[in-house]
């Protein structure tokens, strides 16, 4: 029952990733975490998202014969959101079909080169007139005068004159914002990297990048280790208030963690780590003061305080994340409690407020948070979402890991795909939400959000569909594998119950976008547009999302766009450029904090929000 | 031979301090290093040094009739200058009676109290509103709402969730510049504390602070252990170069001392380290660089560079200098590679650009630095003065120690004032200074510096320092005390050497003088205001510094004011006034270095200052 994945190749990324056949090449270029313009939502009108396929092209749609030349079409030149992933194919992504408000903060087409704007990091190589008899300035001085007013930590300036001596007064200045690093022997200056770090409850994603030409230039991912200390943010709150070394265990257990994605990073790319000079870490609230090893005791009770709201800076070496020995950690700045850096970097990341027109913007996590831009303020929510959408609280439900069915089509017969092309273990979120907008499609599942069973199901309800409803302890399930296909010899279910968790995740989000928009006196249908955020939100299908009501009607489809990880995107902008990390401040201080449950309707429209829309229009 | 030492105690600083009978009150003040105001140059003029003795006090003079009612006379109201120790003494002196530069930046009258204008330490106890739901915002920016913009480190952030709920979120807030150092327990508002360290080549002077009013709370000295492993900038800088170990041993060494002398003030005042949060460091720049471990090589090598010209921050946790754990070390910026942060502190301290006239000021430690503000220019040069008036290369030359001859009288005999009041041991240099002006006085020294033989002497020579004339080696000698009166049974005899010691240092200083006088062309009694510092300058007596031709002919006597230790001074100024830390680093910037030995006239400007004045009016 499994269908084959196919591997598609991104250039110049020189990634490969493996997507079901049939896949939109927009989503399938999404999963390895690059997110394409596309304006008009995927209608094909806009001719932003252009890619060449190199090898595996498939037909060219009606819409790339108006967009591309004879010449171009043979060429291999698509537009992602038209084509379909049929064969293993090679893709090449030009940066100018990247998402346009990371691409204009960050880059400068200089000759066809792209060149980070306003860096914070910045490496210059130097010949400096050494001293002489009438030229007695101080060698920072000597410095500065070459590459502006420094500071220098005693660290640096200990090391400084015989560096400096040594190599006759050629080198490379590191500096980042105004702080001499270093100086190196020779030119360095092509070797000057830093490190982007989502840091999720669940998962770990860090990139490493060329800070000259704000290029990727690796990426690791990995499960937070914290996982095993508590499941999400409160049980992790938890251990590290009720047990003596707590706190230490949860900081030493994702510090050691990252420091080996540092050295995965450096591995596949060749990078050595003491030419790295900066991570910028974005996470949630309590992940953030977990890394920072600052008590998140008072973010476990109302109401949910943190301690610092401004972006921290530490020493790399103190933290014991090896990276160049004067290298600096930033950790984003956070707006409250429950609405933490990796919202900051998603309202930088996504150009939030770039467009004067509504916007609202939902990131996806164990947590939801939602943003909304509309006459010129910013409000910001949380939802307890995550659970059901993290697979975590479902019968068989399991994280985006191997053995995960992520993802159910349905096409005459049900199709599943399973992470790492093995035999299933269980399923994940995305794949949950596929399976109910399935069935609301075919009125297997009513709107109340209830399974009917087999002899109440309308006839129209195909066999295989129909087939599959079970009775299942006191209620009844569907079985999405049978035992045999199925790892362990278990079948897979989904029950009525799974279900209903469903509804409470689905109806938060939509409770918290609904209150958001009321009380800016915005209507759905006033939004300019609707960025859908996360690492998991990027798996979702925006058919499937409106179907099951994530997002409240009326919100016409193309105005929904993906946005893939904009935590990690935040910190990688906050890491090339010294404007986007004061932006980063100003957002946070700017961003409104709405405590939901203190909304006097909150219990009606969350009641409401439970309820599956009657029509979807897929 | 020895007068007896009296005693007088100056309040509100409760220091006592012991000088020979007949000292003019105003030099005994200084030498407990409280600088007094007195433009008029000790005239009795201005009125400005008014003091009050409130047990033995002097005659009024008629000078003290036209300043003072009869009533103030006899409740012992005096100015200083006029006044003469004669009997133990106990004398107010009040906070208006200060050198006027050093008064206005620091304070300003509220109600009678000093308070430091712009401090950049404060506390601040506060009483935070605990959080609420509908009052969530992070502890940081609680904080800031009553303090205003906070940076903290991410140790302060760790104390500071549990510090601001195990109180209530009541307690003091102390802050450095922006920067947050602690938060509390209680109203500790009262104990804020600061240390001003002057880190001199011979010896270190410590001053304890409080910072919300700028007295001194105690003060420490001590000779700096370094001498131990170098008797001068250039041994040290050679010992920290060819030995392995050398660099840290001599910042082990000062930084040890230091310590101890902390616990020293700690112990005198009842104040605790940990209410210490900040220590300013003002030395030449070898011995700063000593002090923050940094390599001072290039500081022994022509053209003399030093590493760093700002002012350098340290924790003082990681220097290993006990105070509050997020203490910091200022370390004062510095103009050259002889010319440090001690004559910056001596701009400051001077307030030497705050008149328009042209200004010289002339430190004397074991370098002579000389610093000319004219024509909105600022210049400052060095020179090798130090060896001889610090008593180095002089036969029987010691620091002013105990057992150090330290002051000379010639009336009718010769009068000596032996540190200690032990027997003595040597001479130290303003000893050497006040023997040199007797003896040209006298005519029983030439003005080529020539001691002249029992046959050659003027009629006139009093027989006291005729009968001291002796035949010594291949020259002759002056005995200082005979065998009998000397500790080691060994008479102590200045040699016609020591005289040509002190000629060259006495050269070197004026040469330095007359050139940057020259070269700014500004004449000697051009100089509306010739300031001395220097620990040592303060005991030489302006007579017999202007007899030997310290300073060039021509400078109005009451023109010449001394500063006292204006390096300690100007650490003071930098612990307490954000401005004035501000301002040492403009004026360190500011200021030209001129390369003495560069100026085409220098050696025989040199030659010329050789030779001591025809005709010293005394």
């Amino acid at each position: 029952m499994e269908e084959p994945e196919i591997a598609v190749t991104l250039e110049p990324l020189g990634k490969t990733i493996h997507v079901l056949q049939g896949t939109r090449l927009i989503e399938a270029i999404a999963s390895a975490g690059v997110t394409l313009d596309q304006p008009c939502g995927g209608e094909g009108t806009c001719g932003k998202c252009r890619v060449r396929m190199k090898s595996g092209a498939c037909e060219a749609t009606l819409v790339d014969q108006q967009c591309f030349s004879a010449k171009e079409i043979r060429q291999g030149w698509r537009l992602a959101c038209q084509a379909v992933v049929e064969e293993p194919a090679v893709v090449e992504v030009p940066e100018t079909s990247l998402l346009p408000s990371r691409h204009t903060i960050l880059t400068d087409i200089v000759e066809g080169e792209p060149e980070v704007a306003d860096p914070a990091l910045r490496k210059r190589y130097v010949e400096l007139t050494p001293p002489a008899r009438g030229d007695e300035a101080a060698d920072m001085l000597r410095l500065e005068a070459v590459v502006g007013p420094l500071e220098a930590d005693v660290d640096m300036l200990r090391l400084l004159p015989g560096r400096l001596r040594e190599n006759h007064f050629r080198g490379t200045v590191v500096t980042n914002e105004d702080e001499l690093i270093d100086f190196e022997p020779g030119n360095t200056e092509a070797e000057c990297h830093a490190v982007a770090l989502d840091l999720g409850t669940t998962t770990l994603g860090a990139m490493l990048l060329d800070v000259a030409t704000g290029q990727q230039r690796a990426m690791a991912s990995r499960t937070n280790p914290q996982v095993a200390l508590g499941d999400d943010v409160l049980s992790r709150i938890l251990h590290a208030r009720e047990r003596p070394e707590g706190l230490h265990e949860l900081h030493r257990a994702v510090v050691e963690a990252i420091d080996e994605m540092i050295g995965e990073l450096c591995e596949e790319s060749g990078v050595r780590r003491d030419r790295i000079y900066k991570m910028t870490v974005s996470g949630n609230t309590t992940m953030q003061q977990l890394f920072c090893r600052i008590d998140t005791s008072s973010l476990g009770e109302v109401p949910f305080v943190p301690t610092a709201a401004r972006r921290i800076i530490l020493a790399a070496a103190k933290l014991g994340v090896t990276i160049h020995p004067r290298g600096r950690v930033y950790v984003m700045p956070v707006i409250g409690g429950f609405v933490g850096g990796d919202t900051v970097s998603g309202i930088l990341a996504t150009g939030l407020v770039e467009n004067d027109d509504p916007t609202l913007l939902v990131d996806i996590g164990t947590n939801g948070e939602i943003v909304l831009f509309a006459g010129d303020r910013l409000t910001a929510a949380s939802t307890a979402a995550g659970p059901a959408f993290e697979g975590a609280r479902i019968s068989r439900g399991m994280r985006a890991a191997t053995g995960a069915i992520e993802k159910v089509l349905f096409d005459q017969r049900l199709h599943l795909h399973v992470v790492g092309n093995v035999a299933p273990v269980g399923l994940c979120g995305s794949a949950l939400v596929d399976l109910a907008a399935e069935l609301l499609r075919h009125g297997v599942l009513t709107s109340e959000g209830r399974l009917l069973p087999q002899d109440k199901l309308p006839k129209s309800v195909p066999s295989d569909l129909r087939r599959r409803i079970v009775a299942h302890k006191k209620g009844l399930a569907f079985v999405l594998t049978e035992e045999s296909e199925t790892a362990g010899d278990r079948p897979i279910l989904v029950t009525q119950r799974d279900f209903r968790e469903l509804q409470l995740a689905t109806g938060a989000i939509r409770a918290g976008v609904t209150i958001l928009l009321k009380r800016a006196g915005v209507k759905p249908e006033d939004l300019d547009r609707v960025l859908i955020a996360g690492g998991f939100g990027n798996f979702i299908r925006r058919s499937n999302a409106q179907r099951i009501g994530l997002l409240p009607p009326g919100i016409p489809r193309n105005r929904i766009r993906y946005q893939g990880n904009t935590s990690l995107a935040g910190a990688r902008l906050a890491a090339l450029s010294r404007t986007a990390r004061v932006q980063a401040e100003q957002l946070a201080r700017r961003t409104e904090h709405v405590d939901l449950s203190s909304d006097p309707d909150f219990q009606t429209i969350f009641a409401d929000a439970m309820i599956f829309p009657d029509d979807g229009r897929d």
